[in-house]
């Protein structure tokens, strides 16, 4: 019988086996693929009923070879072949950062990311789910965050369907826990030496179907919004460990992943800072196909310089150092919380969506990308940030068409305008104080006024080129063409009112 | 003969005398005024056409006596005496700091500032500065910063009518400089030793008709906008000194002034921290009525914290900065300068309405005050932030609600919500990221939303007290009475919008 794989897509490897003592535990089983002299070790799991899997994303056409081994004789010495076949049409494979401040898939194509943030979307049960999956159809997003693990907090006091471990809560938990930021034990309530395989199948079932939408994950492995009530932000080093391994070994395979060790990595007092690196380190270990891996803060950064951090994600309201942090860092800036779309008594969640779509722009348009939520409040406490469900701002269409056109910057995107000489020479009045220009160099530059208002854009045009000129209005979503082969010395009227981009492109 | 000053307008003494000699080098000429056993020393000054000037600012109620001395026995010995009768209305006599962080009258009544900035209005000829004269006089300001010196700037190409010196450029200014900060000689074509009193004469009538419309001047006695045009950046110290000494004795009697000492003073390269001290501290020594004092930065803050320095004059961006400034400098914070609106190139003077009301909310609402400016460009090249003229733009009238607002909140005004228990407590939802708010004990909290849209304001107002609760729309300029007795735990539902406040007063 014949296997084919698709490209990028995962062949999974299935053995039954009756084992000794606690298979999640005391089986040690991995799977060699190799294709001519390239062998890649991938590490299988237990995935309960006698099943052990081993999952494993080629990157190559041709016919792979695999041979595993164990410690229990029925699962060690199994060998077999499949082939990899071309990719379908929108399987680009997984995303890479490029040209050190930027993205794209693995095919070569363009990467921009566009993401918003369901935290807990997994955890609502199949009827919000499957309308959650329907609303991001229609919407702009191609990236989300989401997290492994249940969460508590304002807005989130249901109990999730599934559990990540066996066994169940002893006692009540109490909401006045909500309030503290410390509370007492490590939960005793848990088997934490055996998983719920459930569990983690519905996890990949969620993240396949937003594979299968192009949509990418940005997956949130720990995170502190638990307050007691299960204790999975602060379970004991060697069972973090242990949950690591097991989830790097079921979902790495699935190449719409990226790994996001914390959502606030500095609000978890239980966990030092060499906690993060090692968790960077072990992942990075594991994972067979590097995929992206970050660490979202709260108030103060994890240094993103590391050398196994692969991109910045952050969580800061002022867009316009951005500039700077690709400066220091030398890596994608993705700001994936710069507060939400919303009305609730939380400031991080009630910003206008002018001020939203504004925070976009002056992201995108200087090189970084901005990550969207949105949290207006309703009577079921379903918040798209936390639990997904229906949109209701007026962002997502605004961001559908920033999008539009960040998609048509030519590759690999912007860049922001530093000591770049010619570019700083095609600008007459030089920008500040958030006016902001990101460029491509000579050929497209994007300038976002935000509350300024210019009467004039002044530019100086090399006079050996020609330009199309179009005023963009961010908020209306309107282009209008000014000039479609301009050079030289140009002044544009523009419209006196916030949230004007013009956009300098070059005529061919 | 009797003659009656009102307290805090001034007298003046007027003396005429053939002197050997340079008059304002030659000669010394100062007045001894004296109330009871109370003697305040003022010095003279030389006027022109052989007349000697001493000006003096009664602040006391009665018979005052006076004795001149002098190199010059015109001069010396000549003694009289006036009578200072009560103020007239709306003479409320000159401005102080109160209560560490604002500001009164020195008759007690309140003073909050609200200014506006022109800077070289008094250079532009008699028609254009009658015209900014009706501008004010309808205006909601009731402080303008306004130069000493003329300006060579964008939009400042024009010579003054009057010089301060005698003496006249030797060559014609070269237009080039306009791009340099550093140009070569310090200026030989002025006789740094001769005033010309006709244009300090000029000065004053302008800062007294200010005067007579309650509005403070905010003098800036050196600026850096000068770019080889005239040289009054850079002349030699032993001129500073004498012009200050000269400025002090013609306009310190005037009670309307304060004394700045520069516009963007770290743009001055040509004065050394350690002069800028020494004007300080020549200005409070010569100045009989201890005038306010402070100093304008561009990037980097004068230290405010020097004994000298009476309140922060400061150009930032960022209104949110001001509580922090407040607890540093334990004293009042004036953000002269936090950008314009207009439509100009210039980023600073380009905001939008919308944003330059809400960079004065954001201030005033956190007990700091903010300055006005206003540069849309116009073929004449009159831009009000310079030369005043015409005011166009849309942030007056909503200054002038925001005045009223101010004006009614109980003496002193606003203090920034730090640590005080009491009132954290009233609020249910925590202010951050740009909500700001105002209080005065738990009898007045000023709550200002800016770009955040709450479907709610949360207050758990003290049990044994009742309120009213407004809801402001600051751009709309509406007011609405949303409680007029609330007490305890309230929920007040806010319109969806930008730029909301909440208003909660003690119903007494």
């Amino acid at each position: 019988m014949r296997t084919d794989i698709e490209k990028w897509d995962y062949f999974e490897l299935v053995l039954e086996a009756e084992t000794p003592g606690n298979p999640f535990l005391d089986v040690d089983f991995s799977v060699v693929f190799s294709l001519g002299h390239r062998c890649l070790p991938v590490a299988g799991f237990y995935d309960g009923d006698l099943r052990f899997l081993a999952r494993f994303m080629p990157d190559t056409e041709g016919e792979w070879q695999y041979m595993t081994a164990s410690n229990i004789p029925a699962l060690d010495g199994v060998s077999g072949s499949f082939t990899c076949v071309p990719p379908s049409a929108g399987n680009r494979g997984p995303v890479r950062v490029i040209d050190s401040y930027h993205f794209a898939y693995a095919d070569g194509s363009a990467y921009h990311p566009v993401g918003t943030t369901c935290y807990v979307w997994n955890h609502q049960g199949d009827a919000l789910e499957e309308e959650t999956l329907a609303t991001l159809a229609s919407a702009p997003f191609n990236k989300i965050r989401m997290c492994v693990f249940p969460k508590r907090y304002v807005y989130n006091n249901n109990e999730p369907p599934l559990y990540p471990f066996e066994g169940e809560r002893s006692s009540p938990w109490d909401p006045a826990l909500l309030n503290n930021y410390r509370y007492p034990e490590t939960p005793d309530f848990w088997d934490f030496e055996r998983f719920n395989p459930a569990y983690f199948q519905h996890l990949e079932k969620r993240i396949l179907q937003l594979r299968d939408m192009n949509i990418e994950v940005d997956l949130i492995i720990f995170h502190p919004y638990d307050y007691g009530a299960w204790g999975f932000d602060k379970m004991p080093a060697e069972v973090n460990d242990r949950y690591l391994r097991y989830l790097v070994a079921r979902v790495a395979a699935l190449r719409n992943i990226w790994w996001s060790f914390a959502n606030e990595f500095d609000l978890m007092a239980d966990h030092s800072l060499a906690d993060w690196d090692r968790y960077f380190k072990l992942v990075q270990q594991q994972d067979p196909y590097d995929h992206l891996r970050s660490n979202h803060n709260a108030r103060r950064f994890y240094d993103h310089g590391k050398p196994w951090v692969t991109h910045c994600s952050i969580q800061r309201h002022d867009m316009t150092q951005i500039p700077r942090w690709l400066n220091e860092y030398k890596k994608p800036v993705i700001v994936d919380e710069c507060g939400y779309e919303g009305d609730i008594g939380n400031a991080f969640g009630s910003l206008s969506a002018e001020e939203m779509v504004a925070r976009h722009w002056l992201g995108f348009a200087t090189g970084g990308y901005v990550g969207h939520g949105e949290c207006y409040e309703h009577d079921d406490d379903v918040l798209w940030w936390s639990k997904g469900g229906k949109l209701y701002g007026e962002c997502p269409a605004r961001i559908a068409f920033l999008r539009e056109i960040i998609e048509a910057v030519p590759p690999p995107g912007l860049f922001p305008l530093s000591t770049d000489r010619e570019v700083l020479d095609m600008l007459v009045d030089r920008p500040y104080n958030g006016i902001t220009v990101g460029h491509n160099g000579v050929d497209y530059l994007l300038i976002y006024y935000w509350m300024h208002q210019l009467k004039y854009a002044r530019l100086n045009l090399p006079q050996d080129k020609r330009y199309r000129i179009d005023i963009i209005d961010t908020w209306h979503m309107t282009i209008i063409e000014a000039e479609n082969a301009a050079t030289g010395s140009v002044q544009i009227k523009l419209p006196r009112r916030n949230y004007i981009a013009v956009r300098v492109e070059r005529a061919h």
